[in-house]
Formats: C-alpha cells, structure tokens, sequence
C-alpha cells in the first residue's frame, strides 16, 4: 500500500467511525488530510480538531483520494465531481447520490481514469457490490432479491416478536438509533428502491426498468398476525429481475414461510440472495447499517484503492 | 479486457464447463490456447479436438494465463512453478495444492509479478476468499466458521431427513456425484481442513496452528436421532479462530439448535460465517461445489487477472 492522504467529506457517527478504525498501526500508509465539517466546534471524540475545516475545495484539492460521508445529492454531487474531474478516486457510502447521479459520476470517473469505490452505499458490510462485480463477474446474474433496509427490517421483527403496533415499533427503531426522527424514506420503501437500482445497474446494466414500490407504513398487527397463522413471517422485500426489453425492481411487503431464508433475518440485519445461472442461489446475510461496518467497507474500498494507484501513477507517468 | 490467451491444465467436468462458459460473446477477449489432457481420445461434449495436447510444456509456454484444473499436488504444482516463474498469472481450483504449497507459490509470483486466482479453491461458487482478502480488508477477522465440504454435508441431511444410515447416504451422494468413489477425503474431515486452512491463513497471516479433526465416517442415526429430539441437528463444521501465540483450526461434527443459521444448510450447499471487530457476523450460503458454480468461480477470477494486466504489462515496459 502506498502513502495516501485522505481528505474526507462529512464527520458524522460513520465518519468519526472511519477515522478511528484507520488508526490502527497496519493502515500506517492511510493518513487523513483534511476533514470537512459544518459545525467546527462539535464535540468529536477522538478527531483531531485542527484538521478539521468548512472549505470543501482545500479538502478535495489537497489529497490523493476523497472518502464521501456527507449524504445527500446536491453538494456532495459537485464535491465528487471536482475529485473525479481531477482524476482522484472516491470512496462514498451516498446511495441517494448514486441512485441520482451514479451514471454521469461513472462517466467523469471513466474519462479522467479515476475510480469510484461504493461497497458501503448498499447493505452496510455485507460485500455485496463486489460479489456481483467481481465474484460472479463470470456468470449470469438472473435475479437479485433482498432485505435492504434495516429500519424496516427491525420494525417488521419488532412487531411480530413484541407484538408491538407499528407505531410503537417505529419509536423502538428511533430509540435505538435504527431510524432517523423523519423516517419517511425508509419506511416508504425510497431507500430500498434506490439499493436495489443500484444492485441492478451493476448486475444487469443500465436498461429501462418498470418499477413498482409498496411501503410498510400501512402494516396493522392484524396482518402479522394472520401471516403467523399460517406459519408465515412479513418481511419488506426489494427485488430486480430481468424483462425482455428491460428491468423490473419492485419493493413490497411479502408473506414468507418460515422455512425461507429471509424469515431468520431479523432485526436491523439485512439479506440479499442473488441468483446466478452457473451459480444458482447465493446467500449473504450481515449488518446492514451502523457507524462501524459501513466506515469499514468504506475503509476496504479505500484499501483496494490505494492499492491500485501504483500502476495509475505509472500510468499517468507513460503519457 | 484485453485479449488474453489463455492455457487450460485439464479438461474434466469443471474444465468442460469453464469453456462453455467462455463461449459467451461478451468473454470474446478470452480464448483458449492449448489444452492439457492425459487421453486425447476421451469423449470432451463441445471442446475443440484441435486444441487438445499431452504436453504440459506448450500449453504454459504458449499463453498469457494458466488455468490449473487438473487437481493433485505434484505435477499440478511443478507447472504452476514454470507458469508463476515466467510470470504468468494463474487461476487454480486446487485447494490440496494450495494447502500443500501454497505459501511457495505465492512467493514465486511475489518475485516475478504474476498473480494467483484461487476463489473457485474453497467453496466453489461462494465469493468468500475475495470477501476476506478485499471486502473485509478494513477489518479485524476474529472467527470464521463453515459447512465446507458438500458431500459431509449431503450424507448428514439425507441420514437427517431419509434416516438412511451413513454407507446409505454416502452411496447416494456417490450415485448423485457428490461424492467420489473413494471418499476418505470428504468424510475424515482431510477436505475441510485444507479449505479452512487456507481460509485462515487469507483471514490471519500465516501462524502456527494448533489442529483438531474429526471426520463423520463413525456417526450413527442414534446420535441424529438424540439431536433431533433435542430440536437440534448434527452438521460437520470446520472453524478457525485466533488464539494467542497462533491459530486454532477444528473440524468436527457440531450439535446445532434448529433455529442456527447452519441448520438451515441442507444436501451439498456450503456456508461461511465469518466475525468481524466491525461488521459483526457475515453469513455466505451457496453452491459449494459441482461443475458449473466452480468453473464461473474459476472465469471470474480469469476476469479480473485478465483485467489487470494491462497495468502489469506498463509496469513491464519501465523497469
């Protein structure tokens, strides 16, 4: 691993996560640049104040590679596309963003030989993005289907174990750090419409995709209930499946057996299947969300990253 | 993807396989150079006569990647030598070569800059070698457990399901080729040690290791039928774990609660459950063996190799 200097967008609990888990002595190559932040007199345990700044362009423009912890679409957009535009690999946990933008930031990325890493914008530290780029990168994808948003995963469980209304299971999420206080894009169903978009670019390429999305803000008790009888659980699952002529992602409520894989899925876990044709069905399951196994994919892409610039300044040396 | 040459060492099912899986347009970068067999008129449904050779010499010396499939230690190991040494890239399924000398082999390809693909090595179509070297990069690997061996795990869940005794349930993993005519391998626990042997050096460097084996040839369907009425099942689990001053690695027959995620691994499918410091539990569950699952392991490895070497042909021309 060769020296990189990091500069990083956004301190928040994933971000403050990153910096400490870089501290280990083996990361020694990893040094963070500059940090930008809004608030430069937030208490940050374990930040070194005087990295901190609110200047965008003196952290972008002075490191080799920029890790994007900010979210939303906007300013973290414009962040990423000066990095990329000057040939510097990203690293972004924005799923929002991509979902938006992720097409025009791949072709900036592609013109200037810049990289983009995102195994943390979808299903936490689960390396999902990497199996299907990577470890299936000789097969057939045929279908993807998972539980990717934790929210609502720890909702549905609370509700079938505590018997709580949904209401009181949504408060139970936000208590425990698992929802935000307008939890609106998870339990809608957005937020795990955009995780499978994703999953569907990168395993089927960019199509026309017919779409349908259901939430699980309408869910009584009474349905839960009635699922158990059956010996059925509810879980809220997104999917993406090729059509002739295109794609089709859908995201709704589905009654499972409990012998289905997704049915030991509980809590804020998350699970994603992928069918392959060679492969047949592959499983992974994991945390899907939390401050330290997202600042550790976003750490691993970083790792891949600052391997791989050896030959990119080798590269740029020829020309 | 550049164009790349690549030379096939053996042409058995999983052989077979890889090349019909190449014959898709979009692998058209890829070719096959010669391919090594021992009978040149053995039946081989859809591979080119033509290409077929005795002599492991010209297929090595006449490519750009080998493409080791023809298992077993000493001659396997002596053409990956004259590949690695030449610097060549190459991709292997030999999990007993690897086990045996693999530490040698990487350092040969450390000295001359050729690369090793070995993901189709330990369960088969499960991406889980990349997701310790890559995905996991950022973390700290305290455990990994697994159902590694498909046919242990075929012969348990049919004595669990059909109550067949073992030399029953081992014939039929015989007559579904799951399992080979002499088996000792597969049910000692030999198999799963050398996968989870390489599992563990990938996950914590190479260690002194202190081993445990147990195989499954002595159970009976008493022992089944006590774990059932207990609401538990009996899998053969392989595990490494960090102990101070080393490694620990066992392989044994484990009583299972119903409602552990292994439980749930049923006939000749796999699964890997590896603990993270950061990301927690990771559960992998797929195809762990059989022709096709391995041979898209094996091309998506030949993929990214394949990808890489542009980099690697730059580096070349500077020194």
């Amino acid at each position: 691993m060769r020296e990189v200097t990091i500069g990083l967008l956004g301190c928040g609990t994933v971000g403050q996560g990153f910096v400490n888990l870089l501290k280990q002595d083996r990361f020694r190559p990893l040094s963070i640049g500059r940090i930008l932040v809004r608030d430069l007199c937030k208490e940050r345990p374990g930040i070194d104040r005087a990295l901190l700044t609110t200047n965008a362009i003196e952290v972008i423009d002075n490191c080799d590679l920029v890790v994007e912890l900010i979210g939303g679409v906007h300013s973290a957009g414009a962040y990423l596309r000066r990095a990329l535009r000057s040939g510097r690999d990203v690293v972004t946990a924005n799923k929002a963003l991509l979902a938006d933008s992720g097409r025009e930031l791949f072709a900036i990325a592609r013109t200037s030989g810049a990289r983009v890493g995102f195994e943390a914008s979808v299903c936490g530290g689960i390396p999902v993005i990497r199996a299907i780029e990577h470890g299936l990168a000789g097969d057939s994808i045929e279908s993807i289907i998972g539980i990717v948003n934790g929210t609502c995963n720890y909702i549905l469980t609370r509700m079938e174990e505590n018997g709580a209304d949904f209401d009181a299971a949504l408060r139970l999420a936000q208590e425990r750090g698992f929802a935000e206080a307008d939890a609106t894009l998870d339990v809608s169903g957005a937020d795990a419409l955009q995780k499978m978009r994703i999953l569907a670019e990168l395993a089927f390429g960019a199509a026309h995709a017919r779409v349908r999305v259901h939430g699980i803000d309408d869910i009584d008790r009474e349905e839960i209930e009635q699922a158990r009888s059956r010996r059925c659980v509810i879980r809220h699952v997104a999917s993406a499946r090729r059509l002739p002529g295109g794609v089709e992602l859908r995201v709704e409520r589905r009654e499972l057996p409990e012998s289905h894989p997704f049915a030991a899925v509980r809590d804020e876990n998350n699970a994603v299947i992928i069918r392959g044709r060679a492969v047949g069905e592959l499983t992974f399951v994991g945390k899907g969300a939390g401050s330290l196994p997202t600042a550790a994919a976003v750490l691993s892409d970083v790792i891949e990253l600052a391997g791989r610039r050896r030959a990119a300044v080798l590269r740029a040396n020829l020309t």
